[in-house]
C-alpha cells in the first residue's frame, strides 16, 4: 500500500505508489511504438480478460461484460497508483504528513478501434466517452472519503502514455489537489467580491480583445491561453457558466466533441501529430457537512469547468521545476491566429 | 523583446521568450548525443569566438578574456529566455497582467575539458565552479530591478540540455519566482512562530528519525526527499544554518564539492548515468526599502539555501500537470539505504 505525502515545506503532495515498475508498455526508449497487434493489445477486443473486470461499459448490443462488443470500456488500472479499501489514515510525525495512498484508479479505453485517436473518431463516439466521464464522475462521488477527481489523457510517449491504444486515466483522490484547489480558491475569492464567475470574465474579455479566441462553438469556445505553460496550450470551456462537467447537458457534450475533434484535426496538421496532454478541471466531489475544511458549498457554483489542452512540444528542465516559471517561444496571439485559420479552412472544406 | 505574464486565475508566471527556435542542439530528437568534437563544439576552448563575450572567467595562467586558458567561463546566452535594457513596464488589462521579459540569461561553462562532467570532475574544480556562482549571484545583485538568481544545471537531453559541454544556467528576474517565493513564506512563517529555521528543524527530525539520511559530510547533509516529485531526489544542504549561498564560507563549499561528487558517483552507478536536474534556492537578492512588498528583510536570515537534485527517469504527464501531484514508486527510505551504501562503499574505497 502506497503514501500521499506532504513537502514539508511548501504544500506540494506527492504518492509514493507500490512498485509499478512491471507495466508494460507499447513503447521502445526513444519513444516509438514497438508493433502492437489487435491481439496483443492488452485493451483491444478480444482481449477483456487481460483487465481487471470492468466496471462500466456502453454496449448497445446488450453482450455481457467483459466480452466484446462495447463501445466504451472503464477498468481499473492493473498497476493502480492509489487503491480503495480500509481507513484514510492521515498522520504528522512532526513536520513530516502522510495518509495512505487511497483512492481509484481507472482506464477509460475510448474505443474498440486500436487505431482511433479523437482527430479522427467521430464526434458521436466522443460524446459517448464524454458521457462515460461524467458517468464515472456521478458513480465515484457516492463514496465521501474521495474529495477530487482527476480525469486527463496522455497521448504518445514524450506526454508520459505507456499504452498505444486510445484511452483515458481517472484518479479520484481524498483531498483536492494543489492545482484545482488554486483555481477553486481563485473563482470563490473573485465571487465574493463581485458576485461574477471569474472564468465568465476571462470569456467576457477574452471577446472583447478578440486576440486569443481559436475557436466559437454553438456551446463552446477555445482560448488560447494567455500565460501558456506550453506552446499552443488551449482552454476548452462552456460558453455559459456551469461549474460541474458531470451535469453538462447533453447539447453541450455534443457541442464539446464537436469543438475537439475540430482543434484536435488542426493541432495535427499544425504541429505534426504532437504529443499532448488533456486534463478536466471542475467542481470537487460535494462535502455534505459546512464545518469542514474543505467545504466549498454543497457544489462550488462560483467555479466554471474546463479541459485543458497542453501539447509537449517543449521539454520540462530545471528552471520550470526549480522556480514554477515555464518558459518558451511561442505568442499565444499568434498560436492562436494559425490554428484559427487551420480550423476555418477544416470548417469550410467540411460544408462544401 | 519578451514578455512576462501572469495566469489570469491562479499565482503563475510564464516568460514567452522572443524566438528561440534556431538554438543549436547537440542533441537527436529521440536523445542520443551527435558527435561533438573540440573543434565543432561552441563551449570548448579556441571557439571562445561563437559565445558572446565573456562576464566572468577564472584565469590563473592570466590569459587574456575571450581566448583559451580559462578554467570556468560565463557567458551571456546567445539565445536569451529574458534580455536587460529598458525599464520594466509592468501593466495590468483587466485580468491579464504582463511586465516585460526583463532578466539576465548567462551560461556558467564549467570547464575546458567537453567530457568531464560533475562525478568525474576534482572537488577542487567543483569548487571553482560553486565560487564562480557566488561571484555571478554577488556581481547580478547591483542591480535593483533583478529580485531573484535561479541558477540550474541541465545533465542531458531528457532534462532539457541542449549542449552536451558540462555547463550549468543562470537566469536573474524581476520578480521573486513562485516556488522559492512559497519556501521563503513558509520559513518566515515557522520563523516568527518559533524564532526556529524551518530547515534547520528538519535536519533535526530526519537525524531522530535517521531513515532518510543519505550522506553527512563535514559541513554539508544530503537528505533524500520526504515528499519527492522524482525517484532519489536529494537536497544538499549546509548542515549549519546559513540564508545566503552568495556569502557561504569557503570550508562549506569546499565540502559541498566533496559531497557532489560522492552522490553523483553513486547515482550514476545506480541509476545507470540518469538525466538529471539541479537546482539552487537560496535568498533573494536584498531589496533596501522596508515598504515594498516584495521586502523580506535586508536579506532574509530565516532561509536556508539548499540545492535540489532531480533524476529524470519519469516523465511528467497529464496527471501531475493537472493536479499538482506527483505519483512515483520508489520509497524515498529504500533509495537513501540504496545511495547511502553505494557511497560508504565508495568512500571506503577511496580511502584504502
Amino acid at each position: 500500500m502506497g503514501e500521499i505525502r506532504k513537502d514539508p515545506v511548501v504544500p506540494r503532495w506527492v504518492i509514493i505508489a507500490e512498485p509499478r515498475e512491471k507495466r508494460p508498455t507499447d513503447y521502445r526508449s526513444d519513444g516509438t511504438v514497438v508493433s502492437v497487434t489487435p491481439k496483443s493489445c492488452v485493451l483491444c477486443p478480444g482481449n477483456e480478460s487481460n483487465t481487471p473486470a470492468e466496471v462500466y461499459a456502453i454496449r448497445p448490443d446488450g453482450s455481457p461484460p467483459n466480452e466484446p462488443g462495447w463501445q466504451v470500456r472503464v477498468v481499473p488500472n492493473k498497476y493502480p497508483a492509489v487503491y480503495r479499501g480500509g481507513s484514510l489514515d492521515r498522520k504528522g510525525l512532526g513536520l513530516l504528513d502522510s495518509m495512505r495512498a487511497y483512492g481509484v484508479h481507472e482506464v477509460i479505453i475510448e474505443t474498440p478501434d486500436h487505431d482511433l485517436q479523437w482527430d479522427s473518431m467521430s464526434a458521436h463516439h466522443l460524446k459517448l466517452v464524454f458521457q462515460t466521464f461524467q458517468a464515472r464522475l456521478r458513480a465515484l462521488r457516492q463514496d465521501p472519503i474521495l474529495r477530487y477527481i482527476v480525469i486527463f489523457r496522455n497521448y504518445k510517449h514524450e506526454a508520459g502514455a505507456s499504452l498505444s491504444h486510445p484511452h483515458s486515466q481517472l484518479i479520484a483522490l481524498p483531498v483536492v489537489p494543489l492545482t484545482p484547489k488554486e483555481e477553486l480558491k481563485a473563482c470563490r475569492h473573485y465571487y465574493l467580491e463581485r458576485e461574477r464567475c471569474l472564468f465568465c470574465d476571462l470569456i467576457y474579455q477574452e471577446r472583447e480583445v478578440g486576440k486569443r479566441i481559436v475557436y466559437e462553438g454553438e456551446k463552446t469556445l477555445v482560448l488560447s491561453s494567455f500565460a501558456p505553460r506550453f506552446p499552443y496550450e488551449l482552454q476548452i470551456l462552456p460558453s455559459e457558466h456551469s461549474h460541474d462537467f458531470a451535469e453538462a447537458d447533453e447539447s453541450v457534450i455534443e457541442d464539446l466533441a464537436v469543438t475537439f475533434n475540430l482543434i484536435l484535426k488542426g493541432l495535427k496538421k499544425l504541429l505534426n501529430d504532437p504529443p499532448y496532454n488533456l486534463v478536466l478541471f471542475t467542481a470537487p466531489n460535494p462535502v455534505p457537512r459546512p464545518g469542514r475544511p474543505d467545504y466549498w458549498g454543497t457544489l462550488p457554483y462560483d467555479y466554471h469547468w474546463h479541459w485543458l489542452l497542453l501539447p509537449r512540444t517543449t521539454r520540462i528542465a530545471g528552471f520550470e521545476l526549480g522556480s514554477g516559471f515555464y518558459i518558451h517561444h511561442v505568442d499565444p496571439e499568434r498560436a492562436a491566429e494559425e490554428l484559427s485559420s487551420l480550423i476555418r479552412a477544416e470548417v469550410a472544406s467540411a460544408m462544401r
